[in-house]
């Protein structure tokens, strides 16, 4: 039996992950889980929805770039503390250990397992929010996180799953199964 | 230590869902994980993106509505049939039983703990793919998976989450700790 809860956004867990950029002449960072895959081949986009109110927008508008780094489960409280406290009146450039990569302007996190530089491609403007959607340019992958055949190791990235009914931070689970192919077997069974 | 790995999506897991339409008169249905979270408020918005060869886009424009729902661990093997096969020479109709909404054309899945209907707001056009933007118009949850305040219980949804890298669906882990708070700490450390 179903209960209509209402026009709720249950699309959770999602990706806990630090969006950077450069504001003032400063890193600032900023904990986002409003993200979004927008493809899949080349160019590679993805998306963050953040209320225009934040103070990050500007600088991301201003230079066209930022980053978006994945937080593994030792950052937790780092991750936290940066959606915690605002810009505006916190300098959050000490934060972190830092690192460049090819863009000027997407400062990115050396405690973070994964860290993409991204440049701005569109900002799908929203009443309340912008959603940026950057192209990747660059994904740079701590040793310790990478597969033999050079893919990420999700189990070892230790991801911090967001989800906003509970207000909690969830960890990743256990492997499942194949994709594109677990369901191979009702192929089969619907052919007859 | 890092290693550039090139332009690569590491925006993983995320969340598997079923979106739904109405193509050709007949409700289809699709394994769609790229998706993404607009905004937080009202209306409130999500997005998924998906190529535009799929048999599916065609509906959604048509009816200006679809629905994503958010099957669990027991809906698997169903879940990954309808993102093996297409609906262009396989009729998906009868996959799963279905329920109606407030929507005439986003059909919806009993067996998914959660099921959103939505109607189409917006489509982002890229080279390759449709990115299709909809505001949530109703969300339907099996009671079973509905804590007491009236709120999702995701550990009781069981929901699969996606990887790219492993080709693997994941799930759940354990909570780890509260957001906007676990921080705190940080906060009234750097405060001195």
């Amino acid at each position: 039996m179903k209960r209509n809860i209402g026009p709720v956004n249950a699309l959770y867990p999602s990706l806990t992950t630090i969006v950077g950029a450069v504001v003032d002449g400063k890193p600032n960072f900023l904990a986002v889980a409003h993200v979004g895959i927008m493809n899949h081949g080349h160019p590679q986009y993805l998306s963050f929805g953040i209320n225009k109110k934040h103070h990050t927008n500007q600088g991301i508008v201003e230079h066209g770039e930022f980053s978006v780094c994945i937080p593994g489960e030792g950052l937790m409280v780092e991750t936290d503390y940066v959606g915690l406290v605002s810009g505006r009146n916190t300098d959050k450039s000490q934060v972190f250990d830092l690192f460049k990569g090819e863009l000027a302007h997407a400062p990115l996190i050396q405690g973070c397992p994964v860290c993409m530089e991204c440049r701005l491609a569109r900002v799908v403007d929203f009443e309340t929010h912008d959603v940026f959607i950057g192209e990747i340019v660059a994904t740079h992958v701590e040793e310790s996180v990478l597969r033999e055949d050079g893919k990420v190791d999700i189990k070892r990235v230790r991801p911090l799953l967001f989800d906003m009914a509970s207000a909690k931070y969830w960890s990743l689970g256990a492997e499942l199964a194949p994709c594109w192919s677990v369901g191979k077997q009702l192929k089969a069974a619907r052919r007859g």
